[in-house]
């Protein structure tokens, strides 16, 4: 009770009553209804609070009876009180949030909101952001975004081509196996040998891209609730596919050896874990083979599963390819996945995980029944792709030409060191850090870049939790590379003026 | 240093060098780099211990200083090791208070840990069924699959070359925008046409069909425990999604008026209401104009949204094609959907949902962010497959020839109505409902006629609940129209002998 401290509900309701604030023509339990909702919403009638008697109201208000008992009944029924035998009617505990906007909504909205608000779920608003994201429009330096002008359209269409001529039945049809076997089987050798991942072609699904791989693992391996571990920094894109299935997100901080935990970490289990070793997504670290072990020993011993995302390990620019964490792991705790949207082209939707042998058929099940994967002939002509040696062919060529974007990029940005920002040694990947000291406001010279036609991304906004660090990702594989020095130079002034002022 | 106490690094790095666990043609900077890697693996070379400079490591194995930056040099980047001005090398320090945690859970959890269970979450289990489904195995007689022997694969690939001859960047990247907008448009335009569907441009969202279709319904538009009313019978497919998003399905019985809500559902509305109004699945019947007027009316008052699936109106062989439900709605509360599976072919991944103005934006968001669309390429080639008229043409002949099947399978089952079984008049889709009486074992019956090579589903495997109504499901749409007559007298024997024993 709120209002009512001072005033009986009767005395409240009878007012309410009489200042007629509702349409003419409504009945009078409507207007009980809709007077006791409107309180409830509003927290005047705060819950737990017990009303009076349908009897005693009808009596105070000079109400027939059956009017208190339909509105009592309609509150009752959109859960807004409940009611227990010997201890009467009372305002119910758990309000649904959604009564909550749907209220503020209609009090902003006016007479709009008698045409449905737009009301959306607790993890459909989740799901629509648009908290702490860029916005997707693409412009040179926007991190995420590959250069698909290089990819060999011509010959990509005479491989679809030979599919389309004559294709099988099975071809058309949704893919019921966990995708073409052939391009299971290119990807298992392709796995084995770059990244020493120890597989059977049993173990490899075909998804249709690194969402609804992180969405898959989700909804098989873990419950609403859950505890799953990210990086902080963290692929918002992950996070967000997380938070929407209901989990408990707990940030996990980087450090120069990669994912870092602590005792702080240790003391409640996850569930799952979701990690980036070979190139920490967004900072670019590599995770050392301590913390590799330790994580690996950790999830085993907890019955944790980790997934590894292996985003971009494709694009190594120095040493040799780092082994998967997968192909450590003893215990059959790690899936692993892969994307082609980065080698390929984004929009070719497909990527992949290799999920433990036990898992495989549970998998494959749960792969059909949430998603009905199809796009076969587009599979068939990947397999292809691959066994031809285009595909080692094509990364070979996206590396030399990634190599010398990021070269040009880290020597033009170089002068930034001079005022305190710092500029991290990164071998592989499509993007760099420019690391910013704790105190700069990196949303803000984001913005300023922006300003410039330069979209970068604050890393404060890939932080997950309180602790977040200042920077800004700066993606290279966009840009064409004779642009990369002009607009690199722009960008340089901008961190130098925000840091000089 | 454990193994190092009595021995500098430098003489046991010559030794390990010397006894040559290599292979033969092994660079000496490769067998520097395993020597150490593998120390420290095995923990003979303890976290933080420090390494020789590269210099006096040089001169001591009598290498050249190259070939031991190389090998630090990897190290490094694997993470093995990490360097600091002023410290020199040092192996990568793995936070041995973690450790300590980690002995701890090995003590408790013993040998068991090592090998570990295949555990699905809840709701994963619920993924992979196989609760209440047949397999995927096609026979002739399997509902839900099309003859896509029919779609005009040539034509197709004619448009798909069109696209790929010289595809705009945008084409190969992610979808942003709900989808290309062509194809959006010309859905609307069909949609209006044909379906008297009230809508513009702007509230057509492009997905990669039916399942996804749902759950982003499911995901935008409810949370975890809320009420969600499904028809029973119902598609499973359906069932399955909204099971895995955490839903209370309250199934709703269906007469020959349709969806058919009683008393026993008003009492608690649902969120979301998941309906077949134009051609119930799996029963066939039409909604009623009444009862799609308190369908709308119910939603409205509540507060529920309406997830109207029209999964396969394009076949309706008689009458006149019935308005949507959608485009009776006044107060914005319906979603409709449909597929491009049957008409195409199920391996094409698109599906479209129209949204309410207001929800189209949010809807957008969530689209990217859950799903990542994708496939610009085919939704460029549809977009011209509609508008040169060739969709329409290919469902009008498509419907000549599932008509055909059609009558010949309803004219060759005739006779089980002599034994009680009995065969609803049906006007479109692309299956037949042979209702059993309420005291056969409709599962028994199904399996009759699998030993006979065909596969049809039992009718109460559809069901939600306790009641369960019994037949069978017969797909039309799959088997060639020759075969239909002698199939369907095999089916029609196994029914009447089943139906008579």
């Amino acid at each position: 009770m709120t209002i009512l401290e001072s005033l009986t509900i009767s005395d409240w309701l009878r007012t309410e009553l009489k200042q007629g604030r509702f349409p003419p023509r409504m009945p009078a339990h409507r207007r009980v209804y809709e007077s006791i909702r409107r309180a409830i919403a509003n927290e005047h009638l705060t819950p737990g609070t017990r009303l009076p008697s349908t009897r005693s109201l009808a009596q105070d208000l000079d109400l027939s009876r059956n009017t208190l008992l339909a509105a009592f009944e309609q509150l009752h029924e959109e859960g807004y009180v409940v009611s227990q035998v010997g201890s009467g009617t009372r305002v119910a505990d758990t309000l649904p949030e959604s009564f909550l906007v749907l209220d503020e909504a209609q009090a902003q909205g006016g007479q709009e909101a008698a045409k449905r608000p737009a009301i959306l779920s607790r993890r459909g608003t989740m799901a629509a952001g648009p908290v702490d994201q860029p916005s997707h429009e693409v412009q040179p330096f926007t991190p995420g975004e590959d250069d698909f002008s290089a990819f060999p359209t011509r010959l990509w269409r005479r491989l679809l081509n030979r599919q389309w001529r004559d294709p099988q039945p099975a071809y058309l049809d949704y893919g019921h196996a966990g995708g073409h076997l052939p391009l299971r089987r290119a990807i298992a050798n392709y796995l084995r040998m770059s990244r020493t991942v120890n597989l059977t072609v049993e173990q490899v699904l075909i998804t249709s891209g690194t969402q609804q791989s992180i969405d898959l693992c989700a909804r098989m391996l873990t419950d609403v609730g859950d505890r799953v571990w990210v990086e902080s920094p963290c692929y918002w894109g992950a996070r967000r596919v997380l938070e929407v299935n209901g989990l408990d997100l707990h940030p996990v901080p980087v450090d120069d050896e990669g994912m870092a935990p602590g005792n702080r970490d240790f003391r409640r289990p996850p569930r799952l874990i979701y990690t980036t070793p070979s190139h920490q997504y967004p900072k670019g670290v590599v995770m050392s083979y301590g913390r590799r072990r330790l994580l690996l020993d950790y999830a085993a011993s907890r019955g944790a599963w980790i997934l590894e995302d292996d985003y971009d390990s494709e694009f190594r620019f120095e040493g040799r390819p780092l082994s998967s964490l997968q192909g450590m792991d003893q215990n059959g705790c790690v899936l692993y996945m892969g994307t082609f949207s980065k080698v390929m082209y984004p929009g070719i939707k497909l990527g992949y995980i290799v999920v433990p042998p036990d898992l495989a058929d549970s998998f494959k099940r749960g792969l059909y029944e949430l998603q009905r994967p199809g796009q076969v002939v587009i599979q068939a002509a990947l397999a292809e792709f691959i066994e031809e040696g285009h595909f080692s062919t094509h990364i070979r060529r996206l590396r030399q030409i990634y190599k010398e974007r990021r070269q040009l990029l880290q020597k033009v940005l170089a002068p930034v060191a001079t005022v305190g920002a710092r500029l991290p040694p990164a071998g592989s990947g499509l993007h760099l850090v420019v690391e910013l000291p704790a105190h700069c406001d990196d949303v803000r010279v984001a913005e300023l870049a922006a300003e410039q036609g330069l979209r970068v991304y604050p890393l404060s906004l890939y932080g997950v939790g309180e602790k977040r660090e200042k920077g800004l990702i700066v993606g290279y594989a966009y840009a064409a590379t004779e642009r990369i020095t002009p607009y690199g130079r722009i960008l340089a002034d901008v961190i130098q003026a925000a840091l000089s002022s």
